[in-house]
């Protein structure tokens, strides 16, 4: 009874997700419901298929959302592939990988990890080494690691999984949108995108893809479900069936292709929310897109050297969307990012595990990859670790970042194009 | 490239699901992202337990959305307390009792089950010798079955579950906002709520609630993840860990309470469309809000019946925001259907399994429980059906619904003051 009307303040989202969100992609959210099966419904879903092809670079037939977020698609991929006893190898290089690890585990892998220290990425080679000695049925691993900022190079490993038999299985749910990631020319078998980073939208939908090697998996565990099984369909019933009813790919695959046979209720207001931003996404043009980003990030990252603080990691493997900065010597960084959110409604992050207390992260997400706001959290930064006391280069910042967008400063794409 | 601005047409959606949504709602979706972590945010997801404490009529501790559609629900608090061998007690009576069933097989529960025709219910006597005999860890049942407009009582099932200390688990998805569900009065240990039907909110969540006893359970299988545990959190893994990641609820306390610690990321926009819906849910007050759907189901009823329809099912037992109508004979259910949509722009629904091509049915479920809508839906059906040779008492739908609004026509509710 005495609750008021919705009130949230605004802020400038600095943080690896959720990000800003265009509000063409909010106002997308006020459309009035449409039913299930309506034809202009299910009109809309197929064109959110098309565009997910694209923003993936895929010509995979399977391409949707799950209706959850993003570490939903994981496990949906995962549980529908996994069964007891089979190896998966889980190169580890972040928080991430352990959360690859930790599904993986629950549906019954046998798990192998390899692991780098946090800040850094692996030499493909050596991932190809540990696969030949594994012999995983799957690889899986993180593309964009948002909790260290490293992006791993992964051309060579998918063309070597691809050659050895194994499936590899990508999370990409920090990159996709954001920075190249090429499914088919990488041979990346099944793939997950978040859409509240790079892509903007709000959280709460976990688009994937996955191709024939994977869907033949999935044929031959495949379930209709009680209640709705013709007897046809019981006389096919698979004997290892996928554990999870909401993540069974097999039953999702009958929802959102042609059989348009009835599993869950697709969640209408986000599907207009992620139609809208993958439109978006295709109007700016990918390439366009990973420019902006790239430009941003320059400014960005030479406003923060420039301030007299030091960039985390080695910089060769940076994802271009996540910079990650370490907390100088005796300065608390949930202080700094207090004052920030307090006094300028600007919110950056920490981080988890060995980097927590170390370093903060900035991301430059989607929408909120735009100039007003780097120039902001930079001048707000300044002015923030002035107060907590550290002795940064005072003015530097703003015009080391303006140097970037008049072109004055060139933009190094560190090793990207080994990818 | 070639893709339009989102524009979907209007519809007057008379199913039992997903329905119209408040313009109030749709616009707090427009509201700018908040982080996760914000203080701003976690109040309001605070506020969202508090409410849905009052929505369920519960004192429990735990009432949060799961970020899934509805059965994203069920499935997250059956995978959470069954363990393989349990023995679960599912009583049938329409589709989603079969749905019920498939998620407690593929966890690996026990499960026996008892039938009634489509269209009646259980008595409680039935269930509780049933109870009785099978002796099960516990009996998950649907409330209001959407397949065939019925509900089951649940009182006495529910004292007679505490009494021999089996857990009751309650699919509440289409009954929830509707008509009366007392979680704590019924003794429900948990339940599941639905967004997309009576509480009028868009699809893609699931707010569930559960008491002490299923915590039990739910700790006593506790993990905190890998890449985000202590030291200390390390030393108290269970041996008997829950599959599902996503749906783990001993992970999604640590994340609804106060440790806050990282989950998943919260889906933004839908909480708060959450909020606001339950915010005009509270506002109107459940028995005012219970009342109008009992007012515009009987102009509805009494509409049908003047026309010449006759209702499925014998009534005793019916949910009130699910009206079942056999479809004549001679007549081509989907071809009324499809006329209503195309030159009506009304949606009604069809029915499952041994009900299709048998039933439509029409759903006055949260927003679309209008007085304008009933009478468009009566006006509009009577005007299809004339079209594809049925011969209605013409007119007379329309001043039987108008009689109901008036006062005329006494509204007479069914059993429901049994429950």
């Amino acid at each position: 009874m005495g609750y008021s009307e919705l009130n949230a303040p605004m802020r400038t989202i600095m943080t690896p997700g959720p990000v800003e969100v265009d509000p063409r992609v909010l106002r997308a959210m006020g459309t009035p419901i449409l039913g299930q099966f309506d034809p202009a419904f299910t009109t809309i879903m197929n064109e959110v298929m098309e565009m997910l092809r694209l923003v993936f670079q895929t010509k995979n037939k399977w391409a949707f959302p799950i209706d959850g977020t993003s570490r939903s698609g994981n496990e949906a991929i995962l549980c529908s592939i996994i069964e007891p006893g089979d190896k998966v190898l889980v190169p580890i290089f972040g928080r991430f990988g352990h959360l690859l690890v930790e599904i993986c585990e629950r549906y019954g892998a046998e798990v192998h990890t390899m692991e780098c220290p946090w800040g850094e990425v692996f030499e493909p080679r050596d991932v190809i080494e540990e696969i030949k000695k594994v012999s995983p049925k799957i690889t899986a691993i993180v593309h964009g690691e948002t909790s260290t900022g490293c992006m791993q190079p992964l051309k060579e490993i998918g063309m070597a999984c691809r050659e050895l038999g194994v499936l590899l299985v990508v999370d990409a749910v920090a990159s996709i949108g954001g920075t190249d990631v090429k499914v088919d020319e990488w041979c990346i078998d099944g793939l997950i995108g978040g859409t509240q980073k790079c892509l903007s939208v709000p959280s709460g939908m976990a688009p994937i893809t996955y191709n024939e090697r994977i869907e033949e998996i999935i044929q031959s565990r495949k379930k209709v479900e009680r209640g709705i099984a013709t007897d046809e369909d019981n006389q096919k019933v698979s004997l290892r069936p996928i554990t999870s009813n909401y993540f069974d790919l097999s039953m999702l695959q009958d929802y959102w292709g042609p059989r348009r046979l009835n599993h869950h209720t697709e969640a209408t207001s986000m599907i207009y929310a992620l139609r809208e931003g993958l439109r978006l996404v295709l109007e700016e043009g990918l390439e366009t897109r990973f420019a902006r980003h790239e430009l941003h990030e320059a400014a960005l990252v030479e406003g923060i050297k420039a301030m007299g603080l030091t960039l985390f990691g080695d910089g060769k493997n940076k994802l271009p969307c996540v910079t990650c900065i370490e907390i100088p010597k005796g300065i608390d960084g949930e202080a700094v990012r207090a004052m920030l959110l307090n006094e300028f409604s600007i919110e950056i992050a920490s981080s988890f595990g060995p980097l927590h207390g170390k370093i903060w992260r900035i991301g430059t997400m989607g929408f909120s990859c735009r100039k007003e706001n780097i120039l902001f959290v930079l001048a707000s930064l300044e002015a923030v670790l002035l107060r907590q006391g550290f002795q940064v280069n005072r003015g530097e910042a703003l015009q080391a970042a303006l140097d970037v967008y008049v072109g004055k400063t060139e933009i190094v794409v560190a090793s990207r194009g080994t990818l």
